[in-house]
């Protein structure tokens, strides 16, 4: 059955790849967006059979719902138990110099999903996209995705199970048949329909959509794989991207191949506050991974969006709105302690804690990670970011 | 300035890469195909440039004027004077088993223009092309490109001076970074206003335009010419490529290329008539380089269009009408001997020759033509067909 976009006469918000706006400024309904989708959602049982699977405590991400949907991901668990692997496969569109911490949970949660299953990982980095969207040339979108593997190999990603490539540097007849094979089976129409393409759009962004759907083919990467052809694709991803692959499903098994699994996240929320995802143009709306201690300090103290109340004797009577208070929001994805987190949410919760203290923790629990990710980053050499996209065979565990 | 077609309130006739079709099954009118494409007549001034610049008789079909348009072929010749080579590209899309005589033109003219000017050529083989036009398998058209392949080199193609490549097997970065280079310059409106898609159409035809224009830019093949990015390219071909080329003269300049260069043919009629191309679902339409003797002695004098009178009588008193004569545009492609073409021509115009007489001397022609290519191909092994498709450079001759 083709899955698609339930029609929808309410539609207040947008999500897809290039837009995420909710209606009037307000907070995205992730409930709303599963079932406009047709996505499942990632609920507390799957999150058991995860932990006992890898025996491992689930991650953050799990437990707190920062990952929340997904599409058949119970499938590829049912295999796993019965000893199938698969693999990983998730990408990031190169289009500025340094990420945000937006940017880096899918690789954190991809990182921990390798080591948990012990699988394979391919990572996309789509600069055909960007120079084609974005405008920058050829030369420039390649050196931001060289750029943007280094902050991603810091993330710890282990070498002999990822390999990284840019869609420039990698193309192959493998990967272009597998293109050729899935838009063979999109319509323009169903195209415009899924990502709303317009006749003024050049043919450049029609043309991208199956750029992003073959990772999810083992066929795409016969080096890869060893022609392991039938090997399961598991998809980590912002639910953003879910139209890409709600395409893909649609075309894999009519070009013989499985139907990717998905796990989807929510959007990381700008310092603002949380209408969408953070946005480039606007330094202060996020914190990079380049970012000092004293910019972390400024923009947390500036900029975080609080829940406290406009006075402290209102505070301490009505205590913090915890719904809209970034800082408690940024814990939640950043605080790994359960305990120390409820602690927080209680007391500032009840106006026994205050802004000001609960920032202080939060700049803590951000400027150690970001300093933890430069010296990281600072060990990737070009010579290491060669390696990772070396092309060559991940030869070990598909048995 | 743009190149585009004018817009043409009588607009007759329909020429495109999937459509040739006069009004009422007529005569195309080249004329006004030159007129709407806005393309040049090659004239007689030009043809004696050629014959002059080479120290060769022109080419029976220059001198015949089966090439008989061109874009800034002058250029090409004005550079060549001064010292400066260019090379040459052609293509075909590997849609059946085996080629008809119409198939060759362009690969035998495109022979002798690269043994006259002494320049390297390459073969694009469109076999994604045919995949998503035809619905083939990737494998199949693959092995039809391959097929394709071996007549091709039967024409007697220089290999140390010539690439054949099929667009499966040869996609690499150079070549797909052009792709997306062209493709940001060409809106869905503009390619949907060149080669007529629809919604319907599946997103890989619209992506497919750019494929067939980037082999004009030396760039997309770095290792052949060794980064020589600002040879010129000249482009034979029939005219019903134009659109593509018209598009990549368009894109061209914008991405820091220069122009192809074009030099274009009419159609080979079909053997019931001149009315557009041959069709490969109708196997009497046309002389195939498989036909035995007898397939071509049955072919000819039963199908062959003649314009011989209906009765002897007739035909000595009014003699044949030359312009819709089957055998006579035959003999025009294929009889070199400009002497023996007037005198046949004039017996067979005044009614002195019948048109038993000449199939006859056409059938000797045909049979002889075919029965070299059987030979030709039948030597062209698939290590041949490898050392030509080798990725190389053609190292030689640009100074």
């Amino acid at each position: 059955m083709e899955e698609k976009d339930k029609p929808n006469e309410e539609d207040d918000q947008e999500v897809n790849p290039w837009k995420v706006s909710a209606k009037d400024g307000g907070k995205i309904d992730y409930d709303k967006l599963i079932d406009k989708f047709g996505c499942q959602r990632l609920d507390q049982s799957l999150i058991e059979r995860v932990k006992r699977l890898t025996g491992r405590p689930p991650h953050v991400f799990l437990r707190r719902g920062v990952f929340f949907a997904h599409r058949d991901f119970n499938e590829i668990l049912d295999a796993y138990e019965r000893g199938y692997k698969f693999y990983l496969y998730t990408g990031r569109g190169p289009s500025s110099e340094s990420l945000h911490l937006g940017h880096l949970i899918p690789f954190m949660f991809t990182k921990y999903l390798q080591d948990a299953f012990k699988v394979p990982l391919v990572i996309q980095l789509t600069d055909d996209e960007k120079c084609m969207w974005k405008d920058l040339s050829v030369e420039e979108s390649i050196r931001l995705a060289r750029e943007n593997a280094k902050d991603i190999i810091a993330c710890g990603f282990d070498i002999s199970k990822t390999f990284i490539f840019s869609d420039f540097n990698f193309m192959c007849p493998a990967f272009y048949k597998n293109i050729v094979r899935v838009a063979k089976c999109v319509t323009i129409n169903k195209a415009v329909g899924i990502f709303g393409f317009t006749g003024e759009d050049h043919i450049g962004k029609i043309s991208f959509p199956p750029v992003q759907a073959v990772p999810s083919f083992p066929s795409s990467f016969p080096h890869l794989f060893c022609h392991k052809d039938n090997l399961r694709c598991l998809i980590p991803c912002a639910i953003d991207q879910d139209p890409y692959f709600r395409m893909t499903r649609d075309v894999a098994p009519r070009i013989g191949h499985r139907k990717p699994s998905l796990i989807e996240s929510s959007f990381f929320p700008a310092l603002q506050g949380e209408n969408g995802k953070m946005s480039a143009s606007d330094p202060n709306s996020a914190i990079y991974v380049t970012d000092s201690a004293k910019d972390i300090r400024n923009k947390i103290n500036k900029y975080a969006f609080s829940g406290g109340q406009d006075s402290i004797e209102n505070h301490r009577k009505y205590g913090a709105n915890l719904e809209v208070d970034i800082p408690i929001k940024y814990l939640g994805f950043f605080l790994e302690d359960d305990a120390e987190l409820e602690h927080i949410r209680a007391e500032y919760g009840a106006g026994r804690m205050l802004t000001g203290e609960v920032k202080k923790r939060l700049i803590e629990v951000l400027t150690e990670l970001v300093e933890r990710h430069r010296v990281a980053r600072a060990a990737v050499t070009d010579e290491t970011v060669d390696a990772f996209m070396a092309i060559r065979s991940l030869p070990y565990m598909f048995d």
